[in-house]
């Protein structure tokens, strides 16, 4: 891998004083959740975008969540093809090794991954339309969603379709066998919500009103 | 979505708290960040474990990494089939749409997927070598680095293989045009690194020496 | 004290997310409660385990309950023998000084005390039977409970002493001369409570029957 | 015990609303922490005092903290003399079986224990005196705390007196020889704390100046 490079000094610098302050302040633990393995009670999926820091909003410690992230917070529907299925690997991890009590979606506002949903299936993404497109293949997962907004005024169809992955994510992952039974049983409980970045706001789906609303 | 659940209440609080001080003392820039879009520096592909906290190891602010999280850091070889490729959408969202600086992978002591995989090719898990195994077929990207391992003693191998996670994520990640073309552009630079959980440390990969080094 | 060291972060934004919303919320109530001094209705006894939050369960707030916890939720006989009785000292202020109206003694399932208790009983565990094994003499409490239950299947034996240490706790407390006073005065009343932590179970001893039942 | 009577009919309805509410959303978690035992992070020795809700002001989980009460947050003196030591129980207990990686030790204002041992100290309180009282007998253990502050201003001794009880307190842990051997071993870290049930405040003791300091 002659491609590798240093790690830019800044970070190293950041990277030097962690250790010298929240590693030195926490290493009792660090090293018993490296000894005896994690057991982490919720598992959240939520976006790569740099603006969304779950751990931040729940006050999450080390140990607490396992986190999948991906571009806008999508699951696939159950697919067992033999291929590789990263979102469907973490997915199976924390339901059925580490069995985790809750799966928390989370998606948020001015989600790129949601416009450019949107702008394909409007017609106005040509280039996401394309079959090398990982962008647009990954989000046809959201294609559903968007039949289910097409309809709403301009103006409320993107903040409804970033909504809408939520619920389709819920949706797929109810698809996955093992999980439905864990549900079903009681083991794990599912919950959608929906980060607006800039306003620091958190709503949750209510499936009795069939919306989302603030917690 | 007749299946979610309202969110347990000591998250609710813990929101809440959140919103009145990290969100008050910020809302400017989180304001700004979501007005004007995200423009991170780097991309960081992590584990999903609970114990890897990127952010909190390199005091990462909102908006300053594009992170992906997927079981092992993996990433899988360039494959346009028009399937659902996760990971490979957010590497190429990250590399053709923000342009990131910088693409970082981060591999990490004590990783369950990787010790999965090191069980499946001993022979040990055959429920991993199942088709319909999600974990077992995800894995299966890091054989490659298994056959660069598989000789070295026992002892040792494990924590190689973790390691070779990360060198045949860099490796796969040169098999995608575009990013090909930025790195050899000087547009953006690959980094390998290596968490080790309980104690707190951080090796780079150094192409010099064909090693991980401490940094 | 050197050795003091500052708290782990996450616990300090917790505690300013609590100060700015719950604390915020209800500063009139806290100050008139600092100001005015406490005026608990109940003391708890309950274990000191991470799994058993009575006031969770009781909903309760602020100045409610007067509460001790420590292993197994046991109280000692009288034996005012001039040395250091943590547990009878917490009685004495809650019937003395506080007058509380009822002292309720919580127990609950999984007890790691009332386990020990049996091991060491059973002689399983010789290293509680040492002088100087503090957990071991706490749970000599408990011997004359675990006589009464050693006949029973070895699969009844554990809930029943888990049981018996309400039931012992309740005769200890009866030893304190101003506690009985105040219990045949009618002024305080005592209550036996078992709590099953993973169904979320309540029980209360039923002298009537002389059993644990359902509330 | 005849002496038990029905809780009181305020605190079954609470119960049950908690059943059908916090516990129905929780179960899986709940049942996983019964089946799987506790793992927590922290041991907290706080007061009895129904004002001081150490869980409300960190956000805590269930199965977060392991927590002591006792009257004024006192820990007595390694004495293995054989007898019941309740609160020696409960240290011995967290660090040698659960191997919690904090111990952190909660004082606070208004604190009637330590009130009762000001009063008693100089001379006003003869009752406390009394070999029969229990509380006396076990604020004795902050005697040494108060001849570090008789010479104060009488406006400041109070609140001196109640932080030097927290220091009196981390003192004598550090005479349990298995808990000295966790923390110079880096197992296990102390921890100083002071709260202001009325502003809400919390500092923590800092060995540099000696000093408590608002966190």
């Amino acid at each position: 891998m002659e491609h590798a490079k240093p790690l830019p000094t800044y970070l190293v610098h950041r990277y030097h004083g962690w250790k010298a302050t929240t590693w030195a302040e926490n290493s009792a633990w660090y090293r018993r959740l490296a000894a005896e393995g994690q057991r982490p009670r919720a598992m959240v999926i939520s976006c790569c975008d740099s603006r969304v820091h779950v751990t931040s909003i729940f006050g999450a410690d080390q140990g607490e969540f396992f986190i999948h992230r991906n571009i806008a917070s999508l699951v696939p529907p159950h697919n067992p093809d033999g291929e590789h299925h990263g979102t469907s690997a973490a997915v199976e991890y924390a339901v059925t090794t580490l069995k985790v009590a809750h799966m928390i979606v989370v998606g948020h506002s001015y989600c790129g991954g949601v416009q450019g949903c949107h702008d394909m299936c409007t017609g106005q993404a040509p280039a996401l339309e394309e079959k090398t497109s990982f962008v647009g293949r990954w989000m046809d997962i959201l294609r559903p969603g968007f039949e289910r907004v097409k309809d709403l005024p301009e103006a409320e169809r993107l903040r409804a379709l970033e909504k809408e992955a939520v619920l389709v994510s819920l949706e797929n992952l109810m698809t996955f066998p093992w999980l439905r039974t864990a549900v079903e049983a009681g083991e794990m409980t599912l919950h959608g919500l929906w980060n607006d970045i800039g306003e620091g706001g958190l709503e949750q789906y209510d499936p009795g009103s069939g919306k989302f609303v603030p917690i």
